[in-house]
């Protein structure tokens, strides 16, 4: 009556914190209880914590718009596997004059025969026309109910009351829309200042994308989508102003959500003063900030005014990076994040003692599973939930090396970090895709999460 | 090997939904399992939902140092148990000269042959004293980590030095520290100038207690709290201004906890509009507050700034509350509410959409539980908890009537309020206590619960 | 020696209220003294206070992008010097393919023989080329130190990156940017669905342009200037959320100046209710706001958080506003304001408490002239300033009547209000241009004012 | 005619800058003209600035309930005329049991034949019985409209109630309420924390005085005031936290002035680093802040937000400050200040384009002798008003050294400051104080000030 069952294991939801033995049958769990009995095969648990597998809300393994990212559905779901990301959200890019149903297709083509764990897209539209406004609640019934904005993309404020229009539409039918929020005309204005001074290196690239346009872009994205009244989710929120902004809107009960990303945890605009090429790694929008902004999103992760951690993992190779001949403009953006996503956070926030273990799990698999619609088959540890479990040993200690991790970056931005904490098993729909070391699921078991209609946390 | 089943219903916890059978065994959870097969016992709970029974942080029925409310623990528990309250937190009042442990002896023989269902004490000082802050420790490591300031009583300010005393040493041994913040200063020059201009009637009263009082006190209350170094839980607060002071303090980091009142959530100062002497029933501390603050508590209450809902259940007989002899400061401030809790909050928050279900369950079971030491054995669902549970019917309705519930009050603030879901049964360690609208349980079944030390949630 | 004495009048500055005499040569004031002898010319000013002539920085005589407003230079400036208006600064907007100096000479055209008193031009640019950038230093150094931005226009967002660098050229040469602030996305979307529903009456007019939407184009605003590093004067403020984004720049230092406007000091949005078209009248970008708007404008100007208040004077016939024909987004916006400006702020404002009489003088004389470079030629009583004076009766009662005013408007949105406070006689330049309710100023004598640079307050 | 004509200087009001001759007759301002005709004696300030002459709203000459400082009024008013303060408001400390009146008249017997310029005191009280609360209308109605709260002392708390009848009893008779916001309690128990861990060295001093324990007095006072209906001035506030208590109550509309002090707009924490017990002298109520705290309260300055610069001159003997036997609590708490107000806030301030020069006079004379009921007397250069005038030369440069300077504390805490500007001449009504670097004012040649009613600003 039980495949397999996880033995003794401390069992850690959003809320919850237990002994319990977890029984799985037809890649669901079925039994939590006390003493579980049954001869079938049994994982050991015991001594060690029993999570849900993470949620990554916002990946970048499809090209963006065209542009390839450094893993594809391979490397990078190999890399979520051995990291504990049971399920992500990557982003259906449409380009001009492509419908948005072939724009999932695209993207589906390149998961489908490649993804070790499960995954779904996001809705990134490049040319909102009417039609396209048309189509969109055909591809939210489909299963993909959310959108994106990227309001630093070139033409965006020429066109926002488009893109509200279809943002409005998809509130209608049931979508919520994430949202890039930094002020591009500033962002374009200071980059062509710096770069006619000839402060053309990485270390000025900070700069570049001040703090205040990412502010004040967010307070125009709580406008327009007030305006279309239309929840909205604030992507890799990065400084204590725009934080600001978000819990001023939550304070007046609007729909607005918060991810924060890892670089902005453990990391801050330091870096940008590492000598040689070295700063060219940690070209992320919107950059790194201050230690003040950092303590500022610590708290927020405590206080509930950040609902989630998401890796943007977005992984380019080290030679680009690290590449002398490119201004900072011209550094491709991003840092690979999806492996380590799970195990910093707990080394960081939980065995630092800044959070509890339940806000750990709540922030990367609960709450992106309820807002993005995967819950409750993702995102707990429930009867009836897909049995998508980490076994999370909290013992452990490992130093982390980019160079032998599965993202092909061939670097990660917290190089050198001493974690504490790190996977030992994680299975997907009850079946084992890492354990020892090793990744062994295989490429093409993944499946395309179709997803529900956005609800209220 | 189980006890009794509870068949079929919707499970609720702070952060999961799912259908399950629950299987109860000496008190406690033991399994929870899609199809749980056994011969005993049964109750079905199909088509209804089963939550932990609320556990209420902030209750009266022993006397106040000193003075006596309506309710007896026999009474008040079996408004309790009717209600789904399966466990609450009373207060240990020490008078003058007596030290902590008589005064929480003498609170447990009132409880103990009477309680219906569980109880504890929050520890609550007349006289700090240097042997006080040296017994305090004792009774924290006896089960009672959490103390109680008045900052409305009259002698408070003049002794504030010493409360930090027992509040930092109640920190360093694991307590938390919960304040009434209201600014007695200021209150007694106000209810003067009131009374000495013949402004007598409980009209006037929300006028004797301002806003910038409570909003001032909560100020002083996050500042001497951070000098202790000591976790503070801030009771009823009932305005916008305060929350945002109590928001500040998270924003930046302190372990500051907010809990908000039935009333405050469903009234407002329109009340004290009401003729005759009917405005009496509102005199509670502090008052009715505006539409304004009551929109800023519901905000609050969806974004987790507000932590819990607790209810000041204080209550005071219909008579003494009209009494037209009585000026506003003569009638004895407090509301019976410990019966409505879970109804209302379901009624007001869940069915009409302000707060998701886990969200209810949350404020008014796990997150009190958790700050309290009462977790994981009250406030939860899960395996090795206690069957503290309600079988809650979200589909009967009701209207409030006082004169037909438990308390001896004899009124209820919502009377006349039509509610929507309604608890069916209530079970205490795995005893139905509640049920086909009766009170089961026997008097001094209750017991005292002796709870674990802070921590942060 | 001395040409004219104002005789025994309070005199009343920014800072200083005194008696004195006032003693004028050459159109400039040479002497105040407690006994100022001479044989020439007097006017009696006993009982009366003497003010600074109102410098209106806000002002619509000539065509905005070629629509006309009702008043012409000659109308305008008639209603001007019998409101004690004796400078003001209107816009030269540039056309697309105009140079700036074209502009200013055809806006010039337009004023040269009919003004009555004197005026000048800020640039406002439809199109922002590099020649246009490249040209700006030039007007600026003839004496046109100051550009405005309009937010809320069709095109601005899709050009902000050009705008930035006119802004950032202006502010080199030491202009001051003036900006509106509304969303112009959000307010295309809001007003394209309510016509969409029907909802074309002046009563659905201010849902059009919600307060958000001009909050958010304020934090825009406050960004593109930082980066810009120009220092920027926010027109016509009108709600208390905006007040707040400005008021937070200013606590951390940044050059932001804010104006208010008439209408929302006197009015709110209980006016949209009025019956059949006459809600029409009120149709002013932005909207009349709330009762809490209101005052917490009141409250900036007491404050300082809010340094002017200029008129927008914007006359529409009164066929034009209520032409029932018409949606509200056809109806021409802006109200008539110029003859009000400084006896309302006197009634309303000094007679009523709210604000000393200094701060009047200082809001709609001084800090005008200070931020556009026409003090102290302009803005106060001293010596070797312009003896632009007011004889202000504040003992006269008027009501307000904008049939009989001097604006071909032929109606006032102060229509019907009493007042208290009302100039008896405006000298311009030591001449009189209006006295015993007649102007008596002769077209064409109002000069061009080339202006100082941007200085702060 | 006239006495003394002040020839060709640019004269600087809180609003205007011109260039004009002054003429004074019986030490009053009587003529400002563009050529003062005349044959008397004339002082030529040509390329200098003609000031008004500070008012220090902030003194302690006299003792404090009973504990005498260094400076008496003939070394304190050398030290201001040298300095150019021209007038200022010591204090009249009521002891236990003593008559308002008899504080008056004991602290003016002090003054009487040693001030050199004038002088008044605020009312501060130790006891404030009905006795003193009868007899406050009295002492107002003779000229002494300000009272002062010490919520730093160790009783104050446990009296507020009887303060706050103290409070409205001034404002319903014109008084303004002066409040020393620190939070006693707070420092009480943090202070006694330290010493019990042997922190006893003046480096550990400012945590004895949190920023939280002044921000949360401030809120007390704010609360208290609205509750008493009475203005409030709040003295030396020295961080950012506190200022936003103050904005917002401003915001709100709530009649709050704000003063700081020389000692945080030119120094920070850092000097608690100072070796050996150097750092002693800088122990000031409430201590210095962060750089952080610094830039708030310029920026405050200049925005409006802060109204008065004082120096709360408390002049402490360098042995008393830097006593290697003494714990910080044991250290005289003050820093003299008087002679350095006018020319370091020139330096620091206007010199260094943070401010205004018209700002810099209102700071420090305008607004607190509004506030105060000295204009206007004091406080401008007006016709009518008192000749209290300095002529200062921007070019000179100094560089501060306390050991020759005329307070008897014999150092200064801006000791080695370089700064730009400094008093030539004073004149205090009409004759010259101070001139060529020496104090030439006859001891008891200074009058008391009986003051106006309390003005808004």
């Amino acid at each position: 009556m039980i495949d397999l069952v996880i033995r003794g294991g401390t069992i850690i939801t959003a809320s919850d914190t237990f002994v319990a033995d977890v029984g799985i049958r037809d890649g669901k769990v079925v039994q939590i209880a006390s003493d579980l009995r049954g001869a079938g095969p049994e994982l050991d648990a015991t001594g060690k914590l029993v999570v849900p597998g993470a949620v990554d809300a916002h990946v970048h393994m499809a090209p963006v718009f065209g542009t390839p990212k450094a893993d594809d559905f391979e490397s990078g779901t190999r890399a979520a596997a051995a990291g504990g990301v049971t399920s992500f959200v990557d982003f259906a890019c449409q380009l001009e004059g492509q419908p948005l149903r072939a724009a999932v297709e695209a993207a589906q083509a390149l998961a489908r025969d490649k993804a070790i764990v499960d995954y779904s897209f996001h809705i990134a539209v490049a040319d909102p026309t009417p039609d396209i406004v048309a189509e969109l609640p055909e591809v939210i019934a489909d299963g993909f109910p959310s959108l994106k904005l990227f309001m630093h993309r070139a033409n965006f404020h020429a066109r926002i009351t488009e893109f509200m229009r279809l943002v409005a539409q998809g509130a209608r039918h049931g979508a919520l829309t994430a949202v890039h929020c930094e002020f591009q005309p500033v962002i374009a204005y200071v980059t062509e200042q710096l770069l006619a001074a000839g402060k053309t290196d990485p270390r000025y690239f900070p700069e570049s994308r001040p703090i205040h346009a990412e502010t004040a872009a967010t307070a125009e994205a709580v406008s327009f989508c007030q305006a279309a009244e239309a929840p909205i989710y604030v992507v890799h929120l990065s400084n204590a102003q725009a934080l600001e902004v978000t819990t001023a809107a939550r304070r007046v009960g609007l729909p607005v959500y918060v991810e924060t990303r890892p670089v902005y945890l453990y990391l801050t605009d330091e870096r940008y003063q590492l000598p040689g090429r070295e700063s060219g790694k940690y070209v992320v929008f919107p950059p790194l900030r201050t230690k003040l902004d950092q303590k500022a999103l610590w708290d927020g992760l405590g206080s509930g005014l950040i609902h989630t951690l998401a890796t943007d993992h977005s992984p380019i190779t080290t030679d680009a990076k690290t590449d002398p001949c490119r201004t900072f403009a011209e550094i491709p953006p991003g840092a690979p994040a999806i492996q380590t996503l799970l195990p910093m956070l707990y080394s960081e926030g939980v065995a630092k003692g800044r959070i509890t273990a339940n806000r750990w799990v709540e922030l990367v698999s609960t709450n992106p599973a309820k807002l993005f619609g995967l819950y409750p088959d993702k995102g707990t540890i429930a009867v009836g939930s897909d049995a998508d479990l980490v076994i999370f040993d909290s013992a452990v200690t490992r130093t982390i090396d980019g160079a032998r991790m599965h993202s092909r970056a061939g670097h990660d931005p917290f190089d050198g970090f001493q974690v504490q904490g790190w996977p030992s098993v994680t299975l997907s729909r009850g079946e084992v895709v890492y354990e020892k070391d090793r990744v062994v699921g295989r490429p093409g078991r993944g499946k395309l999460l179709r997803r529900r209609r956005f609800t209220t946390l």
